[in-house]
Formats: structure tokens, C-alpha cells, sequence
């Protein structure tokens, strides 16, 4: 009897593992988006008034660098010291690219620390947003998606394929 | 010490009944997103030539009840079966979000069944997307997260202010 395992409020629903493995699936998605826009539109089209791009991929960036330090370590940067508050980021789109990698390897660096105790915890992230840290974890990831796809309508309504949602790697 | 927990291999990132507590949020956040739009727009509105949100409604259901069935008892519909195939699903704003509430039960009928050993399980979704359980179950969340973040730039292109991505109850 694998009773642990039937019992929903301990069951796994995916290790950390695979949550890290899915969310660099997803980072690959956004790369190859980034690289679907020329470097004028990603740093200055828009849809509806909204953000470009290029202002997108800063906080996302902002979120995870940043973000998995701060899972790990408890020590949080506050909003106002974040690229996409402060403007302190790069104004290229190889720049752009190049930080991303660089946050590739961060988040590649600090994965392997994050325990299941610590995403249990209850913290305010960025030293603000009270919540459980798988919480944040899941809530950084969403929020990749959610302004990805908003990225994809940009490049639509510029007659520009996106990068199909499936094809992570 | 708690070996376990310390293997990324097996230590939990979320439990399932974490993880379906999260997507019932994202569900709640897109019902809103659906109310914030008029009838007609709901289903005739878009920007760059893509479908109207009630379309993109009808797949996140398609994959959400008949995906939450699969995932529990292995029996898959085809996607020839599906409404956003047929073209059999409600054509009005109060039909969309009647069948959005019913499938909310059949959601909540069948998540207590859901266990470890079957979402590490490698199966054909919906008899064509071989894949881990587990990552069926997230694909099916990110799509709907995905396609709702497109359904936002639809709105603020039109002027509307779309519920915000962090209100999820």
C-alpha cells in the first residue's frame, strides 16, 4: 500500500526536478520569441497601449535571477532595485539575449538548492508579496507565459508567425 | 536528516493538491477575463487574424474536462471529438460560462483521483501527445494561461482594463 501516495496533501504532483526541467522548457520557448521580433519592434511596438516586449522580457528576467536567488537564500531585492524599475538594462536586442543566458546559468546554479522544506515556507517575496514559495515559484513561471503570449499577439498583428507553444527545446 | 527531501529527483515541488488549488485560481481568473468581454466580442473579436477568445474558451474546456477524464481513467477522446472540432459547443457568453462552471465540477469530481504513480505514467493524450502524465496535466494549465494572456491584449486593444493576473479568487 502506497498510502503516502494516495493521500493528496502529500502526494507529489511533480518533483523539483521536473518543474525546473519544465520552466527551462519554457524559457527556451521565450528566447526563441524574443529572436521572432526585429530589434526595433521588441523594443518599441505594442498592442493596446501596453508594454513592449522588450520591457516584458526585463521583469521576467527581473523575476528570475533575482527570484530563484532569493528562493534559495531568503535575501530578497526590493522592486526599486529591479532593472525594470531602475531602466538599468540592456537596449539591444543581442543584449537582451546575452542577459538572458546569463540568467540561464544563474537559475541552473541556484535549482539544485531549492528544497522542499524552503518551497513550503512562507515569505514575502521581494520583500512584499507574502506567500508560500512554491507560490512565487509557480507564480514567476506563470507570468513568463502570461506575457509571452501576449508577445505572440504582438507578432501576430505584425504578420509574424510566433514560435509554435509546444516546441519547448 | 531528511535524505529524501534533499534528492531533487523525488523531493515534491508542489503536491497535486497544490497544484489543483493553483490551476482553480487560473480558472477563476480566466472565468473573469471571459465576463470582461461583451457577447459580441467574445466571439467575433481578435487581433492579427487569430481566433476570437470564445474559440480559444472552447479548447482550454476541451482540454480541461475530457483532459481531466483522460488523466483519471486513461480513456481519451480523439481530438475529432472535441468541440473546438465539431463546432458543437455554446454560442452565447451565458452558454460559454455555464459549461465553464460545469466543467469546474467535473474537475472537482475527478482531482481527488489523481495520484503520484499515475502522473509519472507516459501515455498518448487524447490519443496523439505522448508525454508524462504530469506533463500533459501542466501543458493543459500553461495553454490555458497562454491563450487567456492573449485574450488580454484582445481586451486592452479595445480599450478594456482585463482583471489582473494576480487576483485569483
Amino acid at each position: 500500500m502506497e498510502t503516502a501516495q494516495l493521500d493528496q496533501q502529500t502526494a507529489t504532483a511533480l518533483t523539483i526536478e521536473q518543474l525546473f526541467a519544465h520552466w527551462q522548457g519554457h524559457r527556451n520557448l521565450t528566447r526563441k520569441t524574443i529572436e521572432a521580433f526585429s530589434e526595433d519592434d521588441l523594443f518599441n511596438y505594442s498592442v493596446g497601449g501596453m508594454r513592449p516586449f522588450a520591457l516584458l522580457v526585463v521583469e521576467i528576467l527581473d523575476l528570475t535571477g533575482p527570484g530563484i536567488e532569493g528562493i534559495v537564500t531568503g535575501k530578497w531585492k526590493g522592486m526599486e532595485e529591479l532593472a525594470h524599475t531602475t531602466g538599468n538594462y540592456p537596449k539591444t536586442k543581442e543584449g537582451l539575449l546575452s542577459q538572458w543566458d546569463a540568467t540561464t546559468t544563474i537559475l541552473n546554479q541556484f535549482a539544485p538548492q531549492v528544497t522542499y522544506a524552503r518551497l513550503q515556507d512562507t515569505e514575502a517575496a521581494f520583500g512584499m508579496y507574502e506567500d508560500k514559495i512554491y507560490s512565487t515559484l509557480m507564480y514567476i513561471i506563470d507570468n513568463e507565459i502570461h506575457h509571452r503570449a501576449q508577445a505572440t499577439v504582438y507578432l501576430r498583428s505584425l504578420g509574424i508567425a510566433p514560435p509554435p507553444f509546444w516546441e519547448r527545446f
